[in-house]
């Protein structure tokens, strides 16, 4: 048992080569040494894909809607799939190490590789998470900042990869920066014709009209494996859920509205753009009380 | 004497910590071993830096041009600011361990560090170049593929760093899918707004008017340091030199195009969007034999 485990995958995609044909399908190593080469083309050009999944009491939640979504990544990038059955194992083998802590989470990540060795790079860390609680029941303040895009240029430019999650975030890490300086907590980004679209790693889901509801998927933003959750939530509540194109002045007009994702959760947001947002305290609660015991998909 | 070669800084930057107290400022290290950790911010997030530098016979081409944009890469991303004289030591070490090939490359690299370090990561690696002689005389045939985002994006909206040189590069290399699928060997990207920026991994610079020109840089494209040595190469010939705004439909009527960048050097654009442009093989051998021979910086 260990605060932190990462498990190296020798065969990350069946199409390619292994990385070691004797080898097993992944070896763990130690998380604190080195184990990825400077000419990896995941960090020469952050070309590769992640994804996070929290890990409650030992159950790595929804992994199955994850795995879906890193095969999506990998096709959008035109990776060699997943071999979803060894990452899967992987997955299980590495949280079984995890210290039984309340809250964990697995970083899977899929690179192109070593530049010219044309067998990708796998690996899966798992890790203890940082304490939530605080921004899950006091919500965060969010400002809105233009991510430069049209709202469908997941459609129109799909080479601009708007629907994978990539390892080129550094776009998000300085939307926070920014967002820090303007004394906020977190972002949700608009797009250049004037919608709401995500935050730079969660998803905005709202309460509207009496119906949850998110931003429209189909135009080319991350679909939230959290946000899907939400919405099984709501459903069990009695309320209906919805997709629509949102602006940021329908946005100040919601309810209420959280940011989602797998580790922190529901966060709600108390301040949009420096102005009081109405916090929702009640079902806030309810929807992470869900969130955190939901049934984790067994595949 | 090495095909590859790797120097791992030890302290990247004075205002960070060092990795190690009492090591010296630089390390060798085999560039085939892993020297990375997976929590890296470089490769988890794309979150860093990077300048490729030139190395004809032993000399590393224009370095003082690109340390100055190391720095300002570093200042976009907010980055502690790299210690520039032990890059300039660990890069000319690095290259006098290169097998004494004809062209050659540096690349630096400037990562975050691994989560929660607050200290960043540093290195710098060498290798012999492919041969861009093909390229270089034949010429490469060019799409022009939206970018998504407005020209001036880079003053409106720093945060999308479109500035800097980051490890974030997974769309770059998709546009290069992307142009391999439409039949072309290399992308030109436009603006939102429908001006002519650069090159997935090169500048543009142009002859319209009997001037060499280049798209204007004040909108957030990326310094060329190529670009500039051949702004020198054009004044020492008695060429005018200039920065605009340009349309692609201008771009198309232009009396010749090149992509330029350090390693390849200039490349003459003989095909753009499927219709034949006008090569000048005169200037394009002229250019590139001063561009091999160009003085070094000294520092």
């Amino acid at each position: 048992m260990s605060r932190t485990v990462l498990a190296v995958l020798n065969r990350p995609s069946n199409s390619a080569a292994p990385r070691d044909p004797a080898a097993p399908l992944f070896s763990f190593a130690d998380p604190l040494r080195p184990q990825l080469n400077v000419q990896d083309l995941g960090v020469t050009r952050g070309d590769g894909i992640f994804e996070s999944i929290s890990v409650v009491r030992g159950i790595p939640h929804a992994l199955e809607a994850h795995l879906a979504r890193f095969t999506h990544s990998a096709e959008v990038l035109e990776l060699p799939a997943p071999d979803l059955a060894t990452w899967r194992q992987a997955i299980r083998a590495v949280v079984e190490r995890l210290d039984p802590v309340a809250e964990g989470f697995v970083r899977a990540v899929l690179t192109r590789g070593v530049e010219g060795d044309a067998r990708p790079t796998g690996w899966v860390f798992a890790s203890v998470s940082t304490d939530h609680s605080v921004a899950r029941t006091r919500g965060v303040r969010v400002v809105l900042l233009d991510r430069g895009l049209r709202h469908d240029v997941g459609r129109t430019s799909p080479w601009l990869l708007s629907g994978a999650k990539t390892l080129s975030y550094a776009v998000n890490r300085a939307a926070l920066r920014e967002a820090a300086r303007r004394n906020a907590d977190d972002v949700l980004f608009v797009s250049s014709d004037g919608f709401v679209l995500e935050g730079p790693t969660s998803s905005l889901i709202y309460l509207r009209d009496g119906q949850l509801r998110t931003p429209a998927t189909e135009s080319g933003i991350l679909e939230g494996t959290t946000q899907g959750d939400a919405f099984q939530w709501a459903r069990q509540r009695g309320l209906g859920t919805g997709f629509e194109l949102l602006t940021p002045i329908e946005l100040g007009h919601t309810d209420a509205a959280w940011l989602v994702s797998s580790g922190r959760l529901a966060v709600p947001i108390r301040v949009l753009d420096g102005r009081p947002h109405p916090v929702r305290a009640d079902m806030t609660a309810d929807l992470n009380g869900y969130l955190l015991t939901r049934e984790a998909s067994v595949g």
